[in-house]
């Protein structure tokens, strides 16, 4: 059999060719969220079955109602003799936002040289799809060095993780055989500093809601009414205003139920960890409001919060308008901790809404399901070999931690297949994901593709 | 010399082209807040110039570094020997809005009949291209049965009054020879009822301010930043709910100084026709928070209020964004009484905005310069014409009542050129001005041009 360093070594002879595809790739604008743009979606995921078909794959393109996904297996001929692999990564991208605030085109990619490194600047590029290439290289050369794989293998590649995700439950319903597996590996997580790899054990669940309040009134003339009829603006304002006190908390009635303290052993961890924490230094936290008792991270790993992301209501501009409006709305998400059940928290939050709608108003709510939090055993034979195979590559132990961030694959795997899932990846919070001139760089994708090749290594050593 | 029978026949036997006509003003989409779209203006500009010039005035289009005005002098052998009066209209429009909610297109008008009259939609149906179009085809008639004007006649036609007439101080300053006359009549304004009409004698001032309130931050990933970064939406919420106390008044410091208590008989008189408020009865009262203390058309008429007219922040739609956006911004309006000053007033509001900003964030103001409130005599011999007026053509007194709308000319006439103004009209509040399906109707087109003939009879035996 041949040795790891003979796929380290493919790992290396092949990196202008692993630079070049991956800037293919960040070229298709894959943006899930906006529903007349599906073209970009279509062509990344074509994009993703040639490659996969030509490296060992039976791979296809499988349709939703919403956008597809790429699913892919070892053939037999292909696979060793390992546990049953399956990697999630996904192809779709967020929207650009506003574009005079890129630097760099969001998707024509643009590289720029640092002192160690060349910065990669598109949409994408470091969420996610520098992350799915990374052990889809990994997972190439280790075939190449090895002639096979080190197990069955199950690529998943989603289309709309960026979008909530509509269309994964019915998709895992129909395909359970597809996606049975002894361990998956999701990538779509980050890094505890540019040195420092972590894997994610705690995963924070994610509840979207809409709420947009309607006066009685159509649009009216401001100045004619505007002393005496509903205004949707300021109703909603002040509602907004007392979803939180004053020690930052989440006023709604009974949203703490069932939220278990931090156990005191992780707060003692996290808190050594604020020391370093690269993490927070990327943002500047002036002005926001943590809630009292607890520190940043424990609040973003650990808490319960509430998020407003958007707002919108009356005149947009350019000019002035004496509007009364007709309506105003505002898009608010939960990021829920392991207790909490979407589904009521969502009903705890409309209940606190609907209590507050001033007589002769009216509200309307859309939103998805939403998901649970979900934690990974630190005993977990797959967890701990993971931890090894970092530790070989970037010579330091790997960080058990938690994120604010939240993915509702991990739930439903959980849930509707029984399969545990490992959360790692090499993001950084400082690459601007979600945001304008978001990147990634080449030594991450080159370590991150080493990364993977080790904790195959370890994987199959471990249970082969 | 004719008499009023002449003009009023005049009127009856043209009353077909005086319609067709308007119905040419209003396909000219004369949108003035939105700077990317001149091409209107300046054609709704040049259609008047030529209808002036063909009815016995000297009329330009006259430059502005906005939109132009129309300027129009009666020719010396046209004009009577009454005294000199002047005629305000605008021939802006608000913008469309949201197209969707128009059952009728802004920009081709309909006819649409009724049992007693016809209506016509369009957007400037009623504010307020039939208003001017009703003293100009008056103007007309006069002249054909008279064979000259009723005195020395300016009309004055202006392009941005739905824009903030940002250079209308700039043309009356270089214009003042122009605008000179013992009278300005500003025909914008509204009627008690569609049986009833009425003279403004008080009117509000007003300003407009734009907040945008910036996190220190560019977009940040909301899972990773929410708990613990500012968010500028939450921050403006809390900032805009307390705008108001818990009794509707204004709760920024100092906002009520010298604004005087209404008088003990307007009081009476207002909660007398308080009975009858057709203006009120228009839109639908419930979930409007009037200043604890006043009924209806006291807040409306003599109170000093504030407005939020827009709101816009993160994301707009249409899917979900985790995003916690690097800025938010809202846009309101300041409806003031007589005795206070805009320019306090915007300074009181700045500054209560300013000592609520968290360390680290920034706020961003705009907006023009604001007008004062204005008041006039109902002592005044051209009110009293006008009223005498009035009452021939509708056989009831006028109302000589207060409005919560604001002309910005009202206030520059007083104080740059010591010009009094007599601000009446015909519009209703139910003519959905400033909204979708904007309106006007043949029969008070008609009576509004038969009210100016009389008026201008009443004001030309009273002087001449």
């Amino acid at each position: 059999m041949a040795d790891i360093e003979d796929v380290l070594a493919r790992i290396e002879s092949s990196k202008d060719q692993t630079l070049s595809e991956l800037l293919e790739l960040l070229k298709i604008p894959s943006i899930s969220s906006d529903p007349s743009d599906v073209a970009g979606i279509a062509e990344a995921a074509s994009w993703l079955q040639r490659k996969l078909s030509g490296m060992g794959f039976e791979a296809r393109v499988v349709a939703t109602e919403g956008h597809p996904l790429v699913l892919a297996h070892s053939l037999d001929a292909e696979s060793g003799s390992g546990p049953r692999l399956l990697f999630y990564g996904h192809y779709d991208v967020q929207p650009e936002g506003d574009e005079d605030q890129w630097s760099h085109p969001p998707f024509t990619p643009e590289l720029v040289e640092q002192p160690d490194l060349t910065r990669i600047y598109a949409r994408g590029a470091s969420d996610s799809k520098s992350q799915l290439w990374s052990f889809i290289e990994a997972l190439r050369c280790w075939r190449e060095a090895h002639g096979r794989f080190p197990g069955r293998i199950t690529i998943l590649l989603e289309g709309e993780e960026e979008a909530g995700s509509a269309s994964l439950p019915a998709f895992i319903d129909a395909h359970r055989g597809d996606l049975a597996c002894d361990i998956a590996f999701i990538c779509d997580s980050d890094m505890w500093s540019p040195t420092q790899p972590a894997v994610t054990t705690q995963l924070k669940g994610l509840l979207h809601e809409k709420v947009t309040l309607h006066s009685p009134n159509p649009d009216l003339h401001s100045g004619y009414f505007g002393a005496v009829a509903a205004n949707p603006i300021r109703i909603l304002s002040e509602l907004l205003a007392a979803l939180h006190d004053h020690e930052g908390r989440v006023a709604i009635d009974g949203f703490y139920d069932n939220v278990p303290e931090i156990p005191a052993d992780l707060r003692q961890q996290w808190q050594a960890l604020s020391r370093d924490a690269h993490q927070l230094a990327s943002a500047d936290l002036r002005g926001g409001i943590i809630e009292r008792g607890y520190t940043p991270l424990e609040a973003i790993w650990g808490r319960p919060t509430l998020d407003l992301n958007g707002i919108t209501g009356g005149n947009q501009g350019p000019g002035e308008r004496s509007v009364l409006p007709a309506s105003a709305s505002a898009r608010l998400s939960f990021r829920l901790v392991a207790g909490q059940d979407p589904a009521i928290v969502r009903n705890r939050f409309r209940s606190f809404v609907q209590a507050r709608i001033p007589e002769g108003c009216r509200v309307e709510f859309e939103g998805g399901a939403g998901s649970r939090a979900v934690a990974m055993s630190p005993e977990n034979p797959f967890v701990q070999a993971v931890a090894r195979g970092m530790e070989r590559e970037w010579s330091t132990p790997a960080i058990l931690k938690g994120s604010g961030g939240s993915i509702p694959l991990v739930e439903m795997f959980n849930e509707m297949l029984g399969i545990d899932c490992i959360v790692l990846g090499f993001i950084l919070s400082s690459d601007a994901i979600h945001a304008p001139n978001e990147h990634y760089d080449t030594l991450r994708l080159h370590k991150g593709i080493r990364s993977w090749a080790h904790i195959l290594d370890e994987v199959h050593t471990d249970r082969s």
